[in-house]
């Protein structure tokens, strides 16, 4: 016996998503077909809306359901400091350490000269436009510490230091309430190069 | 700053699931966010398809687009045996062996009176009613080996074999390939219980 259409459907469908296999898949549709039809349906509806209502913030990139994001309209942040990052939800990352008051910049990807990935494929150009408003002193490269987030950031900086804005990167090192013992070689190294005075 | 309202409604559904907790159901959204248009539509139109077209086979209670299911329609099965399971899934976990050639019963849940569950809110009703039908000569019991599971295989032992049906349940014990070691104590117990002259 084969699955009815509908579930072997639902299957396919939710084994689109990461992580998700195809046992996990047939567990989670049949959990679907004893869900109550509302959800069911409000599950559906966003599934849509997600795609339908969502799009780039005109200045930043963020995803907003206006022109443009709540960030970018807030008029009490900081305009002169410019935060740099590869994805979406890295800006709600930072937002949730409540401290950074400053504007966001999504890249939507980072260079990847083997994935083909170059400068007017991910979202650079209108980051430099931005930098021709006076008002930013500083941008903070915050691409993640992996090859393509470096040389992303590199890339970044010399293109953007010329104009004599201060280009910054966060730091890497040993994360809070971590062992040195379990610690990665590459991030010893950074944290030994990043040490402070006390 | 918050979610925007679509992907907070999206991962609200995601969170719904089983086993998907926040972390998990906001990768998932923004995953959806990055997705073909094309793609996520026919997620979305399988959700409600799978609780719009499929409904339990009249005469089995398995799923089913038609009124009768796959299995209860197929003339080359057995007509004289009936292996009664919990669930629908169980169903599909008991064809893949394609060695069981006989008929099905859906219970959609089992006896038990802590959840208030009683033999009115499973469908034993049209179980009984089938065995009316001359053609049965045995069920096979294939509840689950929980404290319920072997209760409504008692309760339904108790029921049927007045009727002069024979009644089985599936053999408890060792699993293929699992060391004895490593075998809970009630399992060990049913093994030995249930041992075959060699």
């Amino acid at each position: 016996m084969h699955y009815p259409t509908p579930i072997a459907k639902l299957i396919e469908s939710y084994m689109r998503l990461p992580g998700i296999g195809a046992k996990t898949a047939a567990r989670l549709a049949f959990f679907t077909l004893d869900m109550r039809e509302d959800d069911v349906n409000d599950f559906a509806k966003s599934l849509i809306s997600v795609k339908r209502d969502l799009h780039y913030c005109e200045v930043c990139g963020n995803i907003t359901e206006e022109p443009t994001c709540e960030i970018c309209q807030d008029q009490t942040r900081d305009k002169s400091v410019v935060l740099v990052v590869e994805e979406t939800k890295d800006v709600m990352s930072l937002e949730k350490m409540r401290e950074y008051k400053g504007q966001y910049h999504v890249l939507h990807g980072v260079l990847s000269p083997m994935d083909g990935t170059g400068p007017d494929d991910i979202n650079i150009a209108s980051l430099i436009s931005r930098l021709h408003d006076d008002q930013i002193k500083e941008v903070i490269i915050a691409t993640n510490a992996t090859t393509e987030g470096e040389a992303t950031a590199m890339y970044l900086s010399r293109l953007i230091k010329p104009a004599g804005i201060k280009v910054t990167r966060l730091a890497h090192g040993l994360s809070v309430g971590s062992d040195i013992e379990y610690a990665d070689e590459i991030t010893l190294l950074k944290a030994v190069e990043g040490r402070r005075e006390l």
